[in-house]
């Protein structure tokens, strides 16, 4: 970009400030300054963390950004504060134990049917559902089929291996687990895909809120795993959607 | 694979102690048991973890693989112990800074001319080449073409901007870096395709062989971030090799 | 100081016993010693740390500094306790989000026309703020000008570069960052002057209450930077406004 | 027992001295005191640890102990040092990986053809063996049968389950493990008698000299482990032999 | 197993679907699968964690279980819960400090008179009772007798000898100890029978919620401990009634 | 920067290829970028951190920057490599305490006659010295004054206070403390100045390599002190010298 | 004692019922067995930790103990568990700073006119009193005299000097601090008496809940300082009011 | 102190300079300042950190502390170095276990037969004697009588009790204690006088160099335990020969 932009500003085509204009490319909201362009940089929503921030907030930025087009994604958003969002911003949908907020301009995928692959959310323990549906609910509105396999953690061993073919024809897994946070080993060892791996806070006693779970993951004896932070299902749904996309849609996009 | 079991049980093509073999699928070299499927089923050289071991466990575990034709990659062999081995199977090439010995059927790949893309990786500081390089010859040994920027720390930002280009068009980066780990959220922020980012032990005082800078990977803010462990450069090449392939080869395997 | 008072002692100008008392210095409110003779050593006004006091206690300390003339800094004042405050000393005045309490002799500096330099307080993310505004308001009750560039972290680093000028120009920076906390060694590698670095409890799993943001600060591979506690904003402001004054109003004092 | 000594001072049959002897019941080495009444009260060989005893020390225990007939296990003996223990005791053996030096008055167990049952020790990784091997010998000094089941870590399930009634038909299993550790969940969802776990410190990175591998066992969400201390292979073994004998020798015994 | 599933494939006695089914061996609740053979499997009740469910959750499980027969233990209930699911099913009993929900087919023993053994359920101090309690309460409605030996802590170390026939003459011991967590040692150097430590959360400072506890079981002296997590009375209880009744119904079940 | 390079390339002063390599700005020694233009922009030496580095690889980045007239700083080089450097770069000196190589083109500062004032560094015990002498050297060759304060550890306040005077007068101290690290604390309370406080890793058992120290001086109830990393005299000499030299050559420098 | 059971077992003078009876010496209240024997054996009152029982029991061993003329002293007890204890045991004091509840049979210590010496508690800040008069309260129950000096944390290293006299004076000294808890390191500098040294949880950032405090002093480089549990101002009382004790009233006590 | 030097000042019986000399009070051997004055403060030898010295260092600090007749510790001091010291201060003695190296000018205490008491050094095992035998020997030339309780760890609880009344009858004891570090708290709970314990580097695993041993008996719930660092041997007997000389000689020192 800096080629072209250069080569402008030699031509003529663009005046120094509108140059240096070029480079800055964003907004002041006031209290944010939201990125118009990486949002076209990237070909995904763009992506909010609503923890922290007050219905309010919410509503300018969601407005903001829908007025330009943008698909929106708002992470961590509780019940209450959704349900003030909703009324605001009528197009957007709220999925409560994920705790995601979205709007959409096309439909969500529904299933794999055009041979286009799919994402495997795979979780360990009931407990640990509302990180796996925010890894779940994330990849799809990113666009990504995902298909869920759930409760089947290390200490039942045939209950994942029932599900083996399923999850071996996935293109990427994300893997949520918290106590002792085996899973995403045997599954690691399982598959030829690349695994992501969400440790969870669910746990007990020398867990430390997820430290135990993240050990786990970072220590894994099998390859082809890498690992996000504590309780982050977005992120886990995020490194997904990025790997299925780039696998089905083709190529290298800047 | 168990239906297709199962199945010549039930048609009397399988008996039922062929049947358990089948499943089970692995030889006894008395001291390892090498998982000779698992090479078939990822498409990859075997993985031989080189710590710890001696040169003649490496050197008949080396040939046992070569023998029936797999790819082989040994990583962490000192100069010493890859040396004797060496002597003993001389089809073998040891790269040093990465401490890696490996054996390919096919020659590595030299550059991306075939439009197949390329893994970049990205390195901090110039005390952090022996990670680096380890990913980066784990990804060529597995089959990718490697683009390598060395010694574009955050505290003189020119000097990544300067890479822009070539960092955004690779099809998935590795970012080593030790100190304060800040480098994986940089690129992060630039780059529209996964970026694993591996932490090394290069650091003093409160970084705790490389704790700091794995924290720091784990709470970046930039999405599409995924972390292996401290000094873990085999992991960074193969997870970006595994993702590099399936881009440029195509959908799923397993 | 010494010096002084035993010549004063040896030309009788003062007695033993006011000599001893001379030394003491202070004063006693009954549940806390108030030490008169520190504000006049340092010229900044007295600081009073008001987390754990009830409004009363601030109440009774506010009113005897305010009457002796000496400008008063209380942090850490939350909303409901500076009203009650307020309604007992008017002349006080309440930065919400900083939770700062303080009054002044003389106006607040508003701007740098005199040439007197200023202090860039630096902040990643907006959650960030109340944080960094408790840094800048104590910067500015100290006597110093105070540029904010808020909403600046490094997975959008152009948002940072478009602010280098005016960051370049400082005469010292605060840099605020939660998360991974790399935004000082960013600042660091671009600025000649010191960087106080303020890591911030913001942050989400293996943040651990800021102790993530605090390890990269203290590891961070750029010179000139030095770091306080957690979330402590007052001593990054305090800190900038200690070097800004001697670089401005010149020389050593005592 | 205090009963006992009561009753025969009460009837004259022991004096006061030797009631107060009775009581303590061990004699002075000079510089370390050896309690031979817990040989007999526990069945079960002396144990001597032999970390940080130089071979002289050692030799002098063991000729004191093997002189009134008890049986001996010392743990932690390099080489070099067993090899001048063997000199000086020539009916001691030596098990070079597990580090251990022992005597016995009666054989060693060789299988458990007359129903005794056994135990099955498990280990994870080759690195892991000599933590396995301290398990097992010790077990095999104090009494019990014991199957190895080795090189069965997680990331290759299939190699776990081919073993699966070889593991379920034990009485009592040891599951050693470095890395993730992961290993002792998934043998506990498998078998219906008790696990003990060891965790090894072997690992890498963050994995912390085994706390990792410690962490993982102590949070496992299969019913029925309990764990010893990292790299406590004697641990393991010493309470699964004590589990079997009191199974296959019945009762309870003080 | 597998040998007779894959057998009666080849008589043709399964079919293929069969015989996949038989392995699957689980019915789905619609939010948790149940694994009904596992209880078979192991002669225990159903284990079902209570924390983080709803009542309505943990009834229409617990419903599920009883309706096929089998003892059900509910763990972590409180109160107000346990009072919501007892209206719905009322043959379950409920024991408050243990915070245990049960349903056993038959009655719970009472007494060791049969000369069956029992589990001595020994505790430091009063504060560890609802841990302690959890443990004899699960041991029990697992079938063994408990005998409690409670606020026996090591600062008063008469207290515990005055115990010491009655714990002497236990099949196993589950010692329950926070604060220093010192008794599983003392204990341990007095008995024959395994130990099983629980270290508890209880203290106070540099306790860390129970971590200093834990290090001093793990690190113990004593041979014949091994541990279980923090504040894991069922845990405890389980390992003690699983070793006990080996004991006492003698051999090996699968 | 930007404007002018743009405002060129307008004009056609500057080619585009010219103004991508002025952006660009530093040449490539083939390991190692050194960017001379950050030397220009901070008006310091060009550092080169030598630990880590042989003998070799300094030689020849010494060479090329003194080559460019650059005065520069190698830290971290023990004794056998700096003779050997001197060897090959004659005009290099070498402070082996301070473990430190330097060329500067002017001499070094010997006192503060001319009213510049001077850096205090003040170290607590005699086991600090390597550190204090990195800050005291470095600070000198960056061009300031140093008055070194030495042994006067917290445990003898006597000490401390009959160097008071000297103290206060400096315009910014760098205190140097191990074992418990309370000595930034002492003299924060007793100077208007800025305290860069520097932990060393010097103490015993719990002292965890510098981490209690580190907490310390972090946790300090004195304003006006900011940390560096452990055993880090450089940073706190390179701060020192970069506010020393702010107040004492005056305003602002980019 | 042994020998004087047992000669009297040998004589007759007491059955060999009474002789076990003897050395058990307790008696049980149901929920917790309170030891008379120890408040004989120690000369003190006896100690209940109050934290965590409810009113009710500490009402019930509270008479139970006043009945039988022993002082007491309950630790922790709130202002409203305290209001219902004095309701029910109205000799009984409560002083509400330090959270302590207690009975005496004789009056408290007032001053020490009598040339007894005192105990001098000594604390850093205003937010550590709580702790401070928990020692304070506790040592005077315990029959010292209390010298309470309060405020002279070491930011103000003058305030403390002022007391010097006072404070050298004492026959033992409990020193309390939070924030970077370096007082007791410059108290013990300054004095020849035994320092007992209390950390408190005040603090903020990275002083995580008092283990900076802590750490501080374990690693003091003054002689004469010991340390007890962070915000154990019990422990700092207790300790202090036995050595002063032993010095005041000579000789040893069994 | 101040008093007196004001007082002459006034009456001009000393000079200014005079005065501030008399405050400094300390000579300068060039690399470490002596504290004379302390010496004669606490009658008690002055001491001499000797790790991290080398032996001409401890040459010259011993003959200057010797000529103006001090006696002298010096602890940490290995061998090699001691023989050194010894031939060039032929006066000195030399403990090779406790690795101390001492002049004392006068004898060492032999027994307490003139019914001064004595200090109870109690340790858990033979590998902790180290430590021990520092604190046994600092607290002898120091000037108490020291009785040595050696090899009564917890898990052989009769050990401990067959030296019951030689322990109570201390007047104060120090606990050494690794592994588990429980001792101090089971003494605690048996004398009525002061408690030093000392946790030691000595365990394995999960002891992390004595932090295990350290968080027990922080923890204790026994009265009367204070604590000192790991491996602190010196502090231990240094506080007891404090506690133990005030009690035997009687009342307070300045």
């Amino acid at each position: 970009m800096l080629d072209d932009v250069l080569e402008q500003v030699r031509s003529g085509a663009l005046s120094v400030a509108e140059a240096k204009a070029r480079l800055a490319a964003f907004e002041d909201l006031g209290f944010a300054k939201v990125d118009h362009q990486r949002s076209k940089r990237q070909g995904f929503p763009e992506i909010v963390y609503g923890e922290g921030k007050t219905a309010d907030h919410i509503i300018s930025i969601a407005c903001a950004l829908q007025a330009r087009g943008s698909s929106v994604l708002v992470t961590r958003v509780n019940k209450e504060k959704a349900e003030t969002v909703l009324r605001a911003c009528p197009d957007y949908s709220y999925h409560e134990t994920a705790r995601v907020l979205y709007w959409k301009k096309e439909q969500m995928p529904a299933d794999d049917s055009q041979g286009q692959g799919y994402v495997a959310v795979i979780a360990a323990g009931t407990s640990d559902l509302r990180v796996a549906e925010e890894a779940a609910v994330t990849a799809e509105v990113l666009g990504s089929t995902v298909h869920r396999i759930y409760d089947v953690g290390v200490a039942g061993i045939h209950r994942l291996l029932s599900h083996l073919e399923e999850i071996q024809q996935a293109s990427v897994s994300v893997v949520v687990a918290g106590m002792e946070g085996a899973l995403p080993s045997v599954v690691g060892g399982l598959v030829s895909h690349p695994v992501i791996a969400v440790p969870t806070s669910v746990g007990y006693g020398a867990h430390f809120q997820g430290l135990s779970a993240l050990l786990t993951m970072l220590n894994s004896c099998a390859s082809g795993i890498s690992v996000v932070n504590i309780d982050n299902g977005f992120g886990g749904g995020y490194n997904a959607a990025l790997i299925h996309q780039l696998v089905h849609r083709g190529g290298t996009r800047t």
